[in-house]
């Protein structure tokens, strides 16, 4: 296998160290803006380079970002090679186009390290539907938002000083907004319930609230009631109709979730026969990404195609009720939903996904979290 | 893939469901010593019915225990038929003999559920060891001695209550020594060690301590200094040597280990290149179990054979000094190595774990458990 590589930051990097230890493939190029040369592998500034050499089955895409990444992507499924992409985002928004493409060219497209990172999640996805149906998937998928949620718990900070420390650590970017306001988060559902389901979702039906907004206070509260918080991915399939949403979940102290440390990801499947399945490990980080990179290599090489057959386009329906705390905003549809106060919170009756969302589109100050399905 | 099922208790019974739903292999033949009857297989009470058929090209065996299922699976491999079983006594006891046979007559052998039932944890390791170097395996592998852990823990129940209650509810068996006195456990743990190392561990050397002395005060000991009690298998490979023991160990409350609770398992490998991954699901029951069974037979159709190639025989060293609490004896030897006290318990100096589990077998009466990692 003759690899093309795009991109030479924390992850192609890694992907490229793991590959020159390897016998059955090699990094052939490695396009990179930056002048750097490598002993084994021809550095170039123009994709074209790539694309021209019929020598190279096989796009490795480590660049991130939305443009030119899907250019990159669509022309090298067009030419006929595999890809490998750990870019959520451009699966996520171009899944619509890319995957059919690559279905209908019969090239591989593998993204198993765009989410989990070092967990081989979308692969375990994969797995998993060869012998059930898939109910529910979802967990923490982001490291960022959990090592900010675990600092402010364990050790009292302020989400400020929280995020101050995970920028510091290089866990969070200087905007943080793709992380804490739960895209990333969405990105990663959104795909991993396409994968699941065999469906297409219809991302303006998939609603994803962050925890920019959380206080040390909201905090305080979740403790005096042995609650932790926890931004969690939801998705779900009954009966033919699907939910899927991003929201800040309290769990129980003592439950898997909630052990859940600093930039780690607790990612879960429940299936007709295998039950809850957990997977557990880093959700970022240059060798554990490059090397679920790497896996999707391997296994274009033994002829892996994509995770599920391109599904139906179908909106999340969203209908669960649920009882939520709020914090940070009053308002009369608030007080007309209140069934408890915890400090200056409210604790609402059972309201549906959906209209929870929608309020909260139209009050961006304040802080939403779903109290644990075993209190609804 | 036409299947011969030998056995049709909990486990065969839900391999037989699982399959009829599907059309990619069928049970043809299932062999059961009672009278039962069904729609879509011909159920014999002899063996040789299955051997002799030369359409079955698969057995899987779900009777456990060593003897038939021992002599059926060999005949089966001398005959050429793939095998898929979730046998871990069978497997971890004649490994020299079954792995290197089945390598010889080149069929598939399969034995995913034996480790961790609805978690494919030996499938996870065989993944994972396409694309780096494993240098420990391991956790909390026996669902019926967390469920007593766990019992103990949060309902402050004694050892007697909390095993009477796991085998009213069908967790343990009425001789529960196989699960608490850790043999399951040290099974699995050989096989993981050998399939994620690469090599045969000589079982001698790898010793297990059970918790069949813990007491509810030992249980309060650990509470009072934030800990909490788990049976925990440890394999580890460093330059060349290795290392693999079972034992009752403490972490603290908090921790991924600390969490798992009922009859959930958590197993854990560390790669070069992935870091840390856990799996989490359950241990055993009908569907989770058969579920991995099928998915086995998948690996089978798809020319899996067995997770590594059969490696060289090698003992555990177990060198690692791990300071311990110990109870329910006193003796020289311990007072020469105390260096704290918990309640009437002592706490050892760093102590090899050969040299520990050398004394406790000559005191069959205490209970150990190492101390956190992090306090060594």
């Amino acid at each position: 296998m003759r690899i093309g590589l795009l991109g030479f930051g924390v992850v192609g990097r890694g992907v490229y160290d793991i590959i020159a230890l390897r016998s059955d493939m090699e990094v052939a190029k490695v396009v990179c803006l930056e002048d750097i040369s490598l002993p084994d592998a021809q550095v170039t500034k123009h994709f074209d380079d790539v694309l021209s050499d019929s020598t190279i089955n096989t796009v490795v895409e480590a660049m991130g970002g939305l443009h030119p990444a899907y250019e990159f992507v669509r022309a090298a499924i067009e030419a006929g090679k595999n890809i490998v992409t750990s870019n959520k985002a451009l699966v996520a928004t171009f899944y619509d186009e890319l995957i059919p493409l690559a279905e209908s060219k019969g090239v591989c497209f593998r993204c198993t390290a765009a989410v989990g990172g070092g967990i081989g999640w979308l692969s375990e996805l994969e797995r998993a539907r060869r012998a059930q149906s898939i109910h529910r998937v979802g967990g923490i998928m982001n490291g960022t938002c959990n090592y900010i949620l675990d600092s402010m718990t364990r050790l009292d900070l302020s989400y400020a000083d929280a995020l101050s420390q995970a920028q510091a650590l290089g866990y969070a970017e200087a905007n943080p907004s793709t992380d804490v306001d739960g895209i990333d988060t969405w990105h990663k559902l959104i795909l991993s319930s396409n994968i699941g389901f065999g469906i297409t979702l219809d991302p303006e039906s998939v609603p994803a609230a962050g925890i920019r907004n959380i206080r040390a206070e909201d905090v305080a509260n979740f403790k005096a009631h042995g609650l932790v918080c926890k931004l969690i991915s939801t998705g779900k399939s009954q009966d033919g109709s699907f939910s899927a949403y991003v929201q800040p979940t309290l769990v129980h102290q003592g439950e898997p979730e909630a052990a859940v440390p600093a930039n780690y990801n607790l990612i879960t499947l429940v299936g007709s026969a295998s039950g809850r399945m957990s997977f557990y490990g880093q959700g970022a980080g240059r060798y554990p990404t490059a090397y679920n990179v790497v896996q999707d290599c391997v296994d274009v090489l033994s002829g892996k195609h994509f995770y599920s057959p391109y599904g139906k386009k179908i909106s999340a329906v969203n209908a669960d009720a649920l009882c939520y705390y709020v914090s940070g905003v009053q308002d009369s549809w608030l007080e007309d939903n209140r069934q408890a106060t915890w400090g200056d919170a409210v604790i609402t009756k059972p309201v549906s996904v959906k209209a929870m969302h929608a309020w909260l589109k139209n009050h961006p100050d304040a802080f939403i979290a779903a109290l644990p399905v075993s209190e609804q």
